[in-house]
């Protein structure tokens, strides 16, 4: 049983401000862990890879090797479902042609007193994909992180996945070939990020690293941020749908399955002006959760995190859908373009009834790495440019730099910064020989 | 002395590695204090804000209020010199018209089969501006901050500056005029952080918080990171100048120790393939050193931290540029085209002879916040593109979801996700009331 909110009610806006601010997420505190397994990475390299990979997933690396072969992945190649195989070429293909669509272009031009300004967008030289084992071992995942990265230009993408037991999910070795993945290595946890972040013998360091994990994973990103780049630290996943009374309430729960199964955490929140459709869903979910092999997890995530908000009328329910700035928004009512426009938080919007959530994540061709947890207020979803960087550009002639000099100086005396004056000053007497640039 | 490092040398390898590697930060331990302030915050609200205020700052915030009015502005507009106000203003457009190219463009397109797919910007609601107090409170920085966040439409802009023993740089206060901000509080530290991103009775919070601070304030952020976006924590200042034998050596020196005078931990580094240039250049060093009223922080920078690099020809330079990725890189050749496609990793370029680093701090219009401490390896300056966040749009009909259901039904079985399967399975018997969307 989700609970049920009423915008009507006096005491919505208390009762919505805690719901708002529940954590969903067990904060194991690992730092002092992890921060002692990257130490000992940057320390032994190689051979604390080994240890920790035999104590974490099973795995004798000295036996297997650190990297994965060639021949290991055309095996994984082999045992997956052609079926399957097919379907992630598919998904790749379209996520390959909307993310091309992202790159930004170099933006070079000369202002009106001739100074050259410029944005210059190139890849990162390496990036580094971390991949988790077990059952959140995801084929489709590797897609929506390495296809940008690719698209991007990086040169070297380089893929960590732990074998717990000694086995890696053949689809995700499947995926990471399709998606033009460089190199894959054996390892996961925070050894991998440290590995990845300061490198070993076997692996060189990378300058960014990407891909969801545990709190181990979590914990190892934040420490290694500043020596390379981390995306987001993605948080249990979450769904908001916005329905009028025409909809099959069974679609409907559906969708909301669709994100509790995901983790026990997660969040599905149906929004609608009719109190029958929401007492119509609650009792498809309590249905269709019998008939999941994942019910547990979708059980406990609906019961702990799902609610029905019921509004007066469909347009008030934009500002609160903006608080949530929910990961996924579903607008499943007859006029979604009459909500579109008043939308401005949330990570990915999917207009209509006919646009399941589910479709974003596999084949939609956008991508499914979204900002969770309501960071969909201040940051994006994945996407080409998490894999490039900008340098800026100035150019100026002695012209331009004597129109510009004397503000320059000026703000440079105010802040006390003496050897900024007479850096732009000393240039002002100009000799023959230094027009060169 | 700055250290010399030759390329033509068997041992240079090694020595370019420590030297790369070489920390430039005390990296002071704050963490525990910093979250018991954040907590305090949190408990407390403005209450905690006035008692942090008097220990830190030295300021009754009963007396003077924790907001500072619009008369405090209008009265620091008064006390700026009316010359440092123009400066001001000139560079506040140029850094506006540059930035408004940055303004990214939604994509909203169908694809060949009829999806409709889209990438859709809005600006963040509401972002903190942190300005540190004392020496470093520059109003170019508030500027670099401030308008790119106006220029992406930020409705809510709100800046905080500790009132050191009171007092607030009013060239600070008329920066913030001119550049727009929305709300001004005299608070600075961690607690200041804490009330931007936990609000307070006084301070309602924002979503998002940029500007540089000390290790309190860093860490600070660090902490509030995924309750709000931050921008990146920056390190000590550096500059690479790469030089011809065709230089005066007082031009680059001085460029040289503009960057050391920001603090004992920036790095000045001249990269040339001619000794005498390198000896002429450190020579001049010395020379300037001696008239700087911040010679003692320039000294020590320059000595820890200062290098010399002489290469057997240029464009041998390259690859050491780019491990250096320098936040500012000066090409100070005859021929900087000929180099300037090989630079992959730089926060900024200046080209020629004519382009001091100094005038992108102030004038240039492009941005002078830019990634340090080789962080350009995988990131980039400031720009409007930190203060917008991209939703991404998926529309299907019954038809499109026809053609991309039976992939994203196998990927969602192969995951073993039944609900992900049945979500969109369920839509594919459609019903005649269910295509309003």
């Amino acid at each position: 049983m989700a609970i049920w909110l009423e915008q009507a009610s006096d005491d919505f806006e208390a009762k919505f401000s805690a719901f708002l601010s529940t954590k969903r997420e067990v904060s194991e505190d690992v730092n002092v862990v992890v921060r002692a397994i990257i130490d000992d990475v940057r320390a032994r390299g190689d051979a604390a890879l080994l240890e920790y990979s035999a104590r974490f997933d099973g795995i004798d690396l000295g036996e297997t090797g650190i990297r994965v072969s060639d021949a290991d992945v055309d095996a994984a190649v082999a045992e997956t479902d052609p079926k399957v195989l097919d379907a992630l070429k598919f998904a790749a293909e379209r996520i390959e042609r909307h993310h091309a669509r992202q790159m930004p272009k170099d933006d070079i031009y000369e202002d009106a007193i001739g100074v050259g300004l410029g944005s210059r967008w190139t890849a990162i030289d390496a990036v580094g994909l971390y991949v988790p084992g077990g059952t959140a071992s995801y084929p489709s995942s590797v897609l929506m992180n390495a296809v940008p990265a690719k698209v991007a230009g990086v040169p070297r993408l380089v893929m960590v996945v732990p074998a717990n037991g000694g086995r890696i999910n053949p689809a995700v070795l499947a995926a990471a070939r399709i998606a033009g993945v460089s190199e894959i290595y054996r390892i996961g946890g925070a050894q991998a990020i440290a590995a990845l972040a300061y490198g070993t013998e076997t692996i060189a360091p990378v300058a960014k690293i990407v891909g969801p994990g545990n709190a181990y994973v979590a914990a190892a990103k934040r420490h290694v941020f500043g020596t390379v780049g981390i995306d987001m630290i993605a948080g249990p996943s979450e769904v908001l749908v916005i329905a009028d009374r025409e909809n099959d309430p069974d679609w409907l729960a559906a969708d909301l399955l669709a994100q509790a199964e995901h983790d026990e955490g997660a969040q599905s929140i149906l929004v609608t002006d009719d109190a029958e459709l929401g007492r119509a869903v609650e009792a498809a979910v309590e249905r269709q959760l019998k008939t999941l092999s994942r019910s547990q997890t979708a059980a406990a995530s609906w019961r702990d995190f799902g609610a029905i908000i019921l509004v007066p009328d469909l347009k008030a329910c934009l500002p609160l859908a903006n608080r949530i700035a929910a990961e996924h928004l579903e607008l499943a009512v007859a006029d979604p373009d009459a909500l579109l426009p008043g939308i401005r938080n949330a990570g990915a919007i999917f207009v209509g009834r006919h646009t399941p959530e589910v479709i974003g994540d596999y084949v939609g061709g956008s991508n499914h790495v979204l900002p969770t947890a309501r960071s969909a207020r201040f940051s994006s979803g994945l996407s080409v440019l998490d894999f490039v960087k900008r340098t800026s550009i100035l150019r100026l002639g002695p012209d331009q730099l004597r129109q510009l000099a004397p503000a320059a100086i000026t703000l440079a005396q105010s802040e006390g910064l003496d050897a900024h004056a007479r850096s732009v000053a000393i240039r002002l007497n100009a000799f023959p020989d230094s027009d060169g640039g």
